[in-house]
C-alpha cells in the first residue's frame, strides 16, 4: 500500500506542478500588473507598496490557476475613506476594465492577459495582531511561509490542496465552508508532507469540533473559524478512503451524468417519497452573500413542513439564474383536522377558557370535542393546510425565516413544483439531481 | 342558580332513593341469606359470623340497585387454605346455582331471588390495620360509617354516587378506574353534602394527582389508589358544568343513538384520516383483567404505529365477543425508504463499520448512501413495513407489548380492518363508535 500511495502522490504532484512555462508567463504578469500599480500610487499624494500575496506568492498553486492577488498596503495613518479611493483609483488604472467588489471595503477585481486579477488596498500596520481591516492580515501570511515553504513543502502542499478540492471541501467561500489556502498550508507545514497530513491528521482533526487552528501571525485568530464540521468529516472519510485504497479519482474525480427528466420521476417514484420545489429568479447577490441566505431559506422551509406534519427526508438548494429550495417528503398529506392539545382541567382559568372557545364546535364543521385525555382538555380542529403545496403557495411561506434578498426574489413571484413536476428541474440542475439521486460522502 | 341546583339535586334525590318496598324486600332476602350462611357455619369445625358490608349495609345504594355483599369473618389464626374451602363450602350452602370468582381469593357469586350475591370469606382481625387480607377491611368501612352517615347524609351520599355514574367515573373496577363507592361516601361525608363536594371538591382535588385520599380505617392505604387522573379531570370538568347549569341530564344521560356503517364511512372520509382495526377473539377473563390488557396492549401498537410514522391521531378499545385494538392515523402510507443514521465520523471504528455495512447499497435496490450529513454518516435503505396494514399483519405486531391473554388471542388469529373495512365495526361497536366520532369530556 505504502508503494502504491506514494506512486499516486507522485502521479498527481505531477498533474498539478505549473511548469516552466507558466511560472514564466505568471511572473511576467505579475511583474507589469506590479509597474502599473506602481505607476499609479506615483499619481497619488501618499506612498504606498505592491505586494503580490496569496498563493501564487507562494509558489503553492496549482497547474492551470490563473488568480494573481495584489496587495496594496497604504500607510496605517490615512483615513478609511482614502484608503478606500485610492485603492480603487490604483485599481482601475491597473485593471481598465476591472470591477468593484465588496468585501470588508471595496477593491477592484478584473482580467488582465488571461489572469483573474485581485487588486485590493490595505493598511501597512506593523504585525497581524495590529490589523485594522481584515485583509491586512493577507500579506503576514505570504511573509510567514517566506521562509517555511521551501519547493518539496510546496509540491506537498500543491497535492493537498488537489485533494481538498477533488473531495470538494477546498475554500473558505460560504458556499463550501471548506479549508482555506491558507489553512491548508498551515497544516501541511504542521504535519511536514501530505501522507502525516492524510495519515496523522485524519485522527487529530477526528476530535476537534470545530475545527481551531490557531493563525500563527495572530494568536487571537482562528484559521479554520468557517470550516464546517461536514468539511472536516468528509475529510477524514476521504482519507481513510485514500489511505486504504490509494488512487487519482479522488484528486480528479469527474461530475456525474446529468440525470434527464424522466429519470427524476422513476427516481422519486422508485423512492416512494413527495418531492417539491420552491423555484424563483436567483437575487443578484455574490455566492457568499447567495449560498448563506439560499441555506438559511431551506432550514426555515423545512422546519416549518416538519411542524406541519409534512416530514422532510431530505432536502437541498441550488441556484444558477434559478434558485430552489428543495425538499422531498415522506408525508405527500394529513388529515382536515388536526389534534390540538389544551391545558389540564385543574388549571382553572385556563382551562375554562380552552373549554369554551371550542364547546360549540360541531363535527360538521370539522371541529371534534373537546374532549378529556388524561386530564387534559384536547380538540381536534380544522387543519390549515393538508398538503405542503397547499403551505408552499400560501402566505405563511413568508412567515418563516428567509434570507432577506431571497424573501424580497419570492415576493415578486415563485413556482411550487411537486411531484413529476419536479422533473422540469433536470433541465438547469440534472448534474445536482444525479449527485442527490445517487448521494456519497 | 342556587335555587336551581338544589331543586335538581332534590329531583334527583328522589329518583334515586329506594322505596320503603324496596327497603323491606332487600331486608328480608338479607335476612334469609345471613341464617342459610349460619346455619352452613354450623357445620363447620370452626365459628364465624355473617356481616351484610357495602352501600346495602350503609344504606347508601341506588334504587333498583340489586348487589347484596355478605361477607364471613373467620378466626384470624386458621390457615388461608382451611379459610377459602370453609368460605365456598359456605357460599356454595347459601348459593346452590352459584360460581366461583376469585379476587385475592376465591368466593361464591350467585344470584337469589332476583338479587347478585357476593359470598366472601374474609378473616376477624382486630382492626384494619391487621388485615391478613384486602378484603379483611371491608367490614371496618361498614363499621367507620355506622354512626357517620345519618339518613340525610345517606341521601347526599346516593346524589353523588348518581352524579358520578352519570358522568361515568363511578367504580374502582379496573375499566372505570374512578371513584369507589367507599371513597365517594369518605368524600360525601368530609365535605358534609354533595353541594360541598361538587363545589370544594372541584378545585381542593384540582390539585392533588395523583388522588390521595387516606383510609380513616388504615391510614397506610390510599383509598383512591386506584382513580385515575382522567377520572378526576372528568369530576372537575363536569362539576364545573353542573354548577353552571344545573340538569338532571348529567345524572342520567342518554346513551348515543348507535351509528351505523355508511355513516362511519363518511366521518373518517371528512376527517381524512386512516382507520385500522385488529379484531379477535375476546379473550375469556374478567373485565378487571381484561381491560387493563386490552389498554396495555392498544398502548403498544399505538407506539410502534408511531414510531414507524403512520402517527396515531386517536385510538380505542373496545370489547364484547370480539376484543378491538382501534387507532386512527394520520399518515397512510411513508416512502419505500427510510433514513437511518449512522455515528459521526469521527469516532472511528463504529463510523468505519457503519459505512462499510452499507458502502455496496445501490439505489436500484433501494439503498442511498451512505453519505454525509453534518459529521454523521447517513444512509437512506428500504423501509420494512409502508403501511401500517402491512405491519399490523406481520409477525412484527408479536414484538409489541401486549396483554398475555390479548396476545394468545392473536396468536389465533385476527383480523386488520382498513378504510371502509373499518364500518364493519358499527354492527357490534355502534355506540362506542358514535362516542368516538363526537367525543364529549
Amino acid at each position: 500500500m505504502s508503494d502504491e500511495f506514494d506512486a499516486v502522490v507522485e502521479r498527481v504532484r505531477k498533474r498539478v506542478e505549473p511548469d516552466d512555462d507558466e511560472r514564466e508567463r505568471l511572473d511576467a504578469v505579475a511583474d507589469e500588473l506590479r509597474e502599473r500599480a506602481s505607476a499609479a500610487i506615483d499619481d497619488l499624494p501618499v506612498d504606498a507598496d505592491v505586494v503580490l500575496v496569496g498563493s501564487t506568492a507562494r509558489d503553492t498553486w496549482l497547474a492551470g490557476d490563473r488568480d494573481i492577488d495584489l496587495f496594496v498596503p497604504f500607510p496605517p495613518d490615512i483615513d478609511r475613506e482614502d484608503l478606500e479611493s485610492y485603492g480603487l483609483d490604483v485599481g482601475h488604472a491597473v485593471l481598465p476594465a476591472g470591477h468593484e467588489e465588496y468585501a470588508e471595503h471595496p477593491y477592484v477585481k478584473g482580467t488582465y492577459n488571461g489572469f483573474d486579477v485581485d487588486l485590493v488596498p490595505c493598511y501597512a500596520v506593523a504585525d497581524a495582531t495590529a490589523i485594522q481591516s481584515a485583509v491586512d492580515r493577507t500579506p503576514f501570511h505570504t511573509e510567514y511561509f517566506r521562509s517555511r515553504i521551501d519547493p518539496a513543502l510546496a509540491g506537498e502542499v500543491r497535492v493537498a490542496k488537489q485533494f481538498l478540492t477533488g473531495i470538494g471541501v477546498y475554500g473558505s467561500d460560504l458556499r463550501t465552508r471548506g479549508f482555506s489556502g491558507y489553512l491548508t498550508e498551515l497544516l501541511v507545514c504542521q504535519y511536514g508532507g501530505f501522507r502525516a497530513f492524510v495519515e496523522d491528521g485524519e485522527a487529530d482533526l477526528a476530535f476537534t469540533d470545530p475545527l481551531v487552528v490557531i493563525d500563527p501571525t495572530d494568536p487571537e485568530r482562528n484559521v479554520a473559524a468557517v470550516c464546517s464540521a461536514e468539511a472536516v468529516a468528509h475529510l477524514q472519510h476521504d482519507a481513510r478512503d485514500l489511505l486504504a485504497d490509494p488512487r487519482e479519482g479522488l484528486f480528479f474525480p469527474t461530475e456525474p451524468d446529468p440525470v434527464g427528466a424522466e429519470a427524476v420521476c422513476e427516481a422519486f417514484e422508485r423512492r416512494g417519497t413527495t418531492p417539491v420545489a420552491v423555484r424563483f429568479d436567483a437575487p443578484d447577490i455574490v455566492d457568499d452573500q447567495l449560498y448563506p441566505q439560499l441555506d438559511r431559506s431551506l432550514e426555515g422551509v423545512t422546519s416549518e413542513l416538519d411542524r406541519r406534519g409534512f416530514d422532510v427526508l431530505r432536502a437541498a438548494t441550488w441556484a444558477d439564474e434559478s434558485g430552489v429550495l428543495f425538499a422531498e417528503l415522506e408525508v405527500a398529506e394529513r388529515p382536515a383536522i388536526e389534534r390540538h392539545e389544551g391545558p389540564p382541567v385543574h388549571v382553572r382559568e385556563h382551562a375554562e377558557g380552552f373549554y369554551e372557545a371550542y364547546a360549540d364546535g360541531d363535527p360538521e364543521d370539522g371541529t371534534y370535542g373537546p374532549f378529556l385525555d388524561g386530564n387534559r382538555y384536547v380538540v381536534e380542529r380544522p387543519r390549515e393546510f393538508e398538503t405542503a403545496v397547499g403551505f408552499l403557495e400560501s402566505d405563511a411561506l413568508f412567515d418563516v425565516a428567509l434570507g432577506a434578498h431571497v424573501e424580497s426574489a419570492l415576493e415578486s413571484g415563485y413556482d411550487v413544483l411537486a411531484g413529476e413536476k419536479v422533473s422540469e428541474l433536470a433541465e438547469a440542475f440534472g448534474v445536482e439531481l444525479a449527485s442527490y439521486l445517487d448521494p456519497r460522502p
